[in-house]
């Protein structure tokens, strides 16, 4: 049996994204993914990019016996821990099936791993785990566990056990990324974002707006103290993201044990900065309102991407003006997703 | 059906003593163990307390479909949780275990109430979701989320998801409820604590060197800012705890919400003092050696128990001579406790 990655979630954005780079990267890829928020249309599509099959399984971590049964039909050297939910607001609305999906899935994987022998992880966590920046840039050093809704609190909590678990037993080599936010397609057009319903984040919901499918932008808030007003972030081109997953897994093969690093690009950009960016690389008008503020939301948040940088070797590369033309390209190419 | 409270873990050493004190006050109660950290011998003693006999089930919070059939067999009111692995040193050797057995454990326990209609619940929480005192005596208000110990982060994460819970759906009233030290027994001598192995907790070791057990305690530092420099607790008899749960649960009947509250004395006795006390109780002698302060270890905890005293009209009000006797009268009566 050669040596496999099991990609969990591998079917979602950043999932199947990292997928792409894994193959064209020379690794042998696995995907595990229960479809509650994907599609297997996106590994079609990561098979017509690479020109490469990718065996993928329709399990949900939550269903123990199909996990053992993947871990004994393949060999795997590590995981690459996507698999999750990851809306904020259905997660203050649904937070059992929150703490369940993330917590007990997360739980059933690293036990069959244990079981397996398989102890090697790259977990996607997020910069939400930061809760309300004490400074800016935020590094790794930033206290955490300010998070004030379920899905970052999973985070915060699965960063919690997987960092004891390094602690109790050395044989463990885990690295989590804390993700800023991740924007724009692979260069192809024929992967990238698809949400279901309204779309909970800024950029996928400005690219339903320039493609007709929404009349126009809620921005919340014009008062923060930023430069325009609006919040800002720390957008990444998601391909740049996912080759930090690859950096990353170089960085288990030295038996690291457990290590944190931020995945962004160290700048922030405004709201009306992201609109602006996404009209000239699509040429369409995004119409927008401005209402109150949401309650939850930060003014600025940003990255100090500096030790990535040091210990990974590894920076992202992408311009603003890619991850929208980027994301263009898919949005107008896929007007409704995988649907 | 008439309605019963669930109590799970309720073989256990808080469990049985609350166990007593609802069946005293007129409740049905139906107990849940697995016999993990917990013999049923302790349901026997209860029962011969009580002259009532008490419906257990040996079942785990991990086994779903049993617990379903549980809450079919019996219309449940409200729930105490009492379950749970509680070893700080054992958690941080063990942590996924922990992680596992706490959370999942408790996932499940909503789940199923949830499914069957019950909404009351009320949780063994700690003092430990305190961390370190940013100031004495500790309020509800006090920071939380500062543990270093997978056992004291299990306690923070379920109080999260349980106040989650509430926000989410009115329909739930949960109270949590911050033990601080628990010692002593029923006045019987017939149900007590009863450690396997090497006790954690101060007072059974201290009364297990009393019965020759153990050749002596070690007292770890002696050079704490306290007034004889070892560690101050606020030490609670056993029985005012279990007394703190049935005001809680009147507390339920008035549809409350999320209600967290303190459960202690409000005085702290320091190491010397409870080995004095001790001494006094049993009229043995407790030699004891003094090392090094252990990891993690804090000076100083105590409550503020005022919010209990004000919203359950509750106060704990045995004393520390109390606690002392009738540990020493289980002990002396069960050298090797259910055993």
């Amino acid at each position: 049996m050669t040596s496999n990655i099991l990609v969990t979630g591998g079917a979602g954005y950043v999932g199947s994204h990292t997928v792409v780079e894994l193959i064209n990267a020379g690794y042998s890829v696995v995907v595990l993914d229960n479809l509650v928020n994907a599609s297997m249309e996106s590994i079609k599509r990561v098979e017509e990019i690479t020109g490469k099959s990718v065996p993928s399984h329709s399990i949900d971590l939550l269903d123990r016996n199909a996990l053992e049964g993947l871990f004994k039909k393949y060999k795997f050297s590590a995981v690459m821990h996507f698999a999750g939910l990851k809306a904020v607001g259905e997660s203050c609305e649904l937070p059992l099936l929150y703490y369940k999906t993330n917590l007990v899935g997360t739980i059933n994987l690293l036990e069959v791993m244990k079981e397996n022998g398989v102890y090697n992880m790259i977990f996607s966590s997020s910069a939400t785990v930061y809760g309300a920046p004490v400074y800016l840039p935020l590094d790794e050093n930033h206290p955490v566990g300010g998070c004030t809704n379920p899905y970052g609190k999973t985070k915060y909590f699965i960063e919690n056990m997987l960092i004891d678990l390094c602690k109790a037993d050395n044989q463990w080599n885990i690295i989590l990324l804390r993700y800023f936010n991740p924007v724009g397609s692979h260069i192809s057009g024929k992967i990238g974002e698809s949400p279901q319903g309204v779309p909970n984040n800024l950029m996928p919901y400005v690219a339903q707006v320039a493609v007709g499918k929404r009349k126009e932008l809620t921005v919340y808030g014009e008062d923060y103290d930023t430069p325009d007003g609006t919040g800002v972030r720390d957008y990444i081109h998601v391909v740049d993201l996912a080759l930090g997953h690859l950096a990353a897994l170089k960085k288990l093969d030295e038996k690291c044990g457990c290590k944190i690093y931020n995945l962004g690009t160290g700048k922030g950009y405004s709201v009306l900065d992201m609109v602006k960016a996404f009209e000239k690389a699509s040429g369409k008008p995004i119409p927008y309102k401005i209402t109150a503020r949401r309650l939850g939301d930060i003014a600025s948040c940003y990255a100090d991407a500096s030790l990535a940088e040091n210990e990974l070797h590894w920076k992202a590369e992408r311009s603003l003006d890619q991850m929208c033309e980027d994301l263009w390209r898919w949005q107008s190419m896929n007007p409704n997703g995988y649907l």
